[in-house]
């Protein structure tokens, strides 16, 4: 099978934390951006940050960037994490003045997205959580975000809306935290338009397996619309280089979204603090070509005849005879 | 508020684990158990599990025992996890056989709850899930079981089906692992008579937080039907003592199913292992209506006063002056 | 019992994170910190953190704005993690340059603490410590730390080197990750003049009970230097409003410090992201005060009989009785 | 490299848990597991525990069955954790008549295992530990422990004491938590008979990276005495098959323990549920021949080149040429 990777542009960037404000390595002009992520090889669509990377003001001049190097606009992530304004939340903010600035941002991006040639807006919305009990009026604020992006899919219906789930991080807690709490406004909403963005990393952290995060998407309206790809060790959103820490899982997450007819992007959305971002994102697709492959080569017929018994020693000999290299 | 409180009956007895088949404390009979249950002072319902207190043959001296100590049967757990035959998946199971008797049994159960006077059947798919990657197919095995559960729902209008979701244990991972993925299922049936059991411990184990479980729950078609009570660390169903570790959390919640409008039973379901379970059990209900009397105290208008600015500092003075004793 | 309360400088300023790189509020000088940090009536001392508040060349104004405004240097946590060039390691950097000069930016701040009428430099190893597994000589970068921190302690005695320790943030894995470990360390090298911080939140983000952790540092020759308040989910170094996420640990923490005979400082080491940190800061030691009078209102006699019985029970009876307030 | 392979009988035998307590498979005789157990190829040694295998009766009927089978007796685990007596505590046990029995039966054991050509009791203080806070004395009781395994160490010195490490499990908290926490205690007693077992998967529950470890046990004192294999989620003590969860991390750590000298020998404790038991042992032998003959394929100098640089990028192109097949 051949795949489509994508990247988020800040993955060959600059990457700084709460310690580490100056950064971890060199900062990059956004042309610098384009220029080191089309330098690798099999990279052949991007994804671009609100603020970041892409404003109203700066389209026309991403449009040409995007296509000098010969890129696919994959999606578009509008910012709603990185203005202070947004720092008590966006479409669940407790101001309806902020929770219509996000609706109608997100309206922008939605034609700035189209107009470069995507078909993709991937609403994150980091901020849109709580920190503490007796905070929050759950009812009315999950209220909020579902009228709010309600209103965006009602917008145009050729850009598909893609919620991309996070349990934490910024928020201490997020309301859109899990595949299934995130499917469950998507029904309610119920535009065809709408959908889910599974993070491999995020579904970890909220100790779901991909996998079956994935089945569930697709069983319950065929909403998996976009996937990202990373790594983490199960704790926090580490954006480790994807397959590193947990092969098996991402084998296994690469068959079944396969199988399940999945045929879009692979988005890659590292965040190697510590190492050269570029670098990192090659061999992320390096692991997620090799087990790519691995998960190709094992037929439908043997999976289920492991699946027929449910046997744990079944799924460590098939792996193991097709994944590792055996040198004894 | 006048709260409701029902046990389930193994929290006075016996506890084992797989160190201590023996039990770290001393045995008791079903009628024992109901003595010890009935001395709890508060203690007005009661919730058997199958096999273990109930089956087809004993019902009818079940119904006396009821009768006898004065408690209302609020639920049955039917047996799907403490039989051999139900060691790889009950509703789930690969065997066609094995999900129609998980079927069979839930109806007979459903009878004899009619008969005893109960309203809900509490559906605990413990065994139900998986223990490694490449063992399941997610789409099937989650189909099976929502097509049990619908003939279950079927069988009988008067009683209710609650499925109780818990993200593990004792497969490493559970199809009906948190509020939203039962939920979907829940939806997906569309029976008036299915709802969500919501066990304040597993909703911790799978890093919700049961304040907000509830709500979603609550919002999306009023499918809050059975409260369990207990407590744990965070990492594991522990089944502590309700209340002393997280008190706080559980006051919230206490004070949302309240707002919520959830005005039936708060059953028991603790397990501890090392502690007299009818002593637990007393200390317990002291923890909830103490902590439930604090949140009773929280006019609405005060808590939306929070709520209104999100502030975390505001939420720490409010549950300081209203929680803690002042001895400074 | 009266408490002394500090005060990390940063706790009452701006505070970023990865994705809120211009920060939650506004943005304060030092001068303004100080003011700020005075205002909160119990506060006492400050502690100042290397490049962000104090360096070698505006150390004689910092002890200007210490003296004016009344305060006790409590301590000097140095800057191995805000400099790019500490991105991969100070203590154990891979580089030997680099590892002399984490030592002698020790040593000079060790002598500007002198100077400042402080008695403590923190030495927290942020930066020490890895991502990804195959990239690390155990032994060897251990050892690195150890030979670093020994000629600290060398360099003059009056000065106390108290090593914090965090099990990741923003390394994946730290070497310094628990009490143990570092107590480890501690004892190798063998420096009266050298201990280790308890930072409340890191040790419950270690699976520690802070309290155990505390016992652990004094038995195995009475280290516990230095106490940093602060709370967390248990799963992430949120720095929350102290008391708030786990206020029985906290008390029992409380108690135990003091029985151990710990009458130090408790500064405070809170980073509350959205919320007024000078707020934020009143509020933590309102509860901090309230969970300790409430500690201190146990006696050891009573404590002693819930432990001589290890009961659960007791614990939720004493606890309950003496911690919350009875509404009903 | 060749390693040595031994197992605790229990693994290839009936596993049970608090649900299903009449065990997920067929029951077998003690000397039916040891049938099982020699017929697992490579299976050159056994481990035998307490009252489930060995009690001061059956000796020598054990001592013939070893024989029978041609095994090595690696080790015995005096059982602290399976009779009711136990339930509270063993050489922590709040009973001075109980830690006293806890120290006779270990000595017993001892000579036990010297009679059965034995060389390393394995102490695994499960019931050690407690279950909520304030219900312990940290500095008392585990100066009890530290008193009772010194005067074991000085029973006879031609028997090595091992402490086996663990986060939770029975006890929601054990005293002998981590490697250093343990290592600490090792260290204080200071017998040359007295060191540490480490479990990879109690490692991987207490957030420890194994390799790591295993290090730290090497550096301060020469305290790694024996090993055990296994795997989990990282949350609870799964045992699963080893290996099969963390490839990568299980590889490092085969790949450490021999460059730190261990050639003793690796120990098999699974618990596979709802696994036939013999098959699971067989399939982790292969998982860690397999990891090890790849870890083996590392030579010193690659591997340091990594190190050298530190880089993640350079560990994952590493490992992935030599881990992974690639089929592409």
């Amino acid at each position: 099978m051949k795949r489509k990777y994508s990247v988020e542009l800040s993955n060959v960037g600059q990457f700084t934390d709460r310690y580490m404000a100056c950064g971890y390595n060199d900062d990059y002009s956004v042309e610098q951006l384009f220029d080191r992520a089309k330098s690798v090889k099999k990279i052949t669509g991007c994804e671009l940050c609100g603020t970041w990377h892409i404003t109203e003001q700066n389209a026309e001049h991403m449009k040409d960037l995007i296509e000098d190097h010969g890129l696919q606009l994959v999606s578009i992530i509008p910012d709603y994490f990185a203005q202070r304004k947004w720092g008590h939340g966006a479409f669940s903010s407790k101001d309806p003045e902020l929770r219509k600035q996000a609706v109608r941002d997100t309206k922008i991006m939605m034609d700035i997205c189209a107009d470069l040639g995507g078909e993709i807006v991937t609403v994150w919305n980091g901020q849109d959580g709580y920190d503490y009990p007796f905070t929050t009026d759950y009812v009315k604020e999950r209220t909020w975000i579902q009228e709010g992006i309600k209103e965006c899919c009602n917008h145009r219906k050729d850009i598909k809306i893609s919620i991309e789930y996070k349990p934490r991080e910024p928020k201490m807690r997020s309301f859109m935290s899990d595949a299934a709490t995130t499917l469950l406004m998507v029904k309610e909403i119920g535009a065809e338009n709408l959908g889910v963005t599974l993070d491999f990393g995020h579904s970890l952290m909220g100790i779901e397996n991909p996998a079956e995060a994935a089945a569930v998407l697709k069983m319950y309206g065929d909403k998996l619309f976009h996937c990202h790809v990373n790594d983490n060790y199960g704790y926090w959103d580490d954006d480790c280089i994807a397959g590193t820490i947990h092969p098996i899982e991402t084998m296994e997450y690469l068959y079944w979204v396969k199988r399940l007819g999945y045929d879009s992007w692979f988005s890659f959305d590292q965040y190697p603090y510590r190492e050269d971002g570029r670098d990192a994102l090659e061999e992320g697709i390096e692991w997620i070509e090799t087990l790519g492959a691995i998960a190709d080569s094992l037929d439908d017929k043997e999976v289920d005849e492991v699946i027929a018994t449910g046997s744990g020693v079944g799924f460590a000999k098939l792996i193991r005879e097709k994944m590792l290299q055996k040198k004894y």
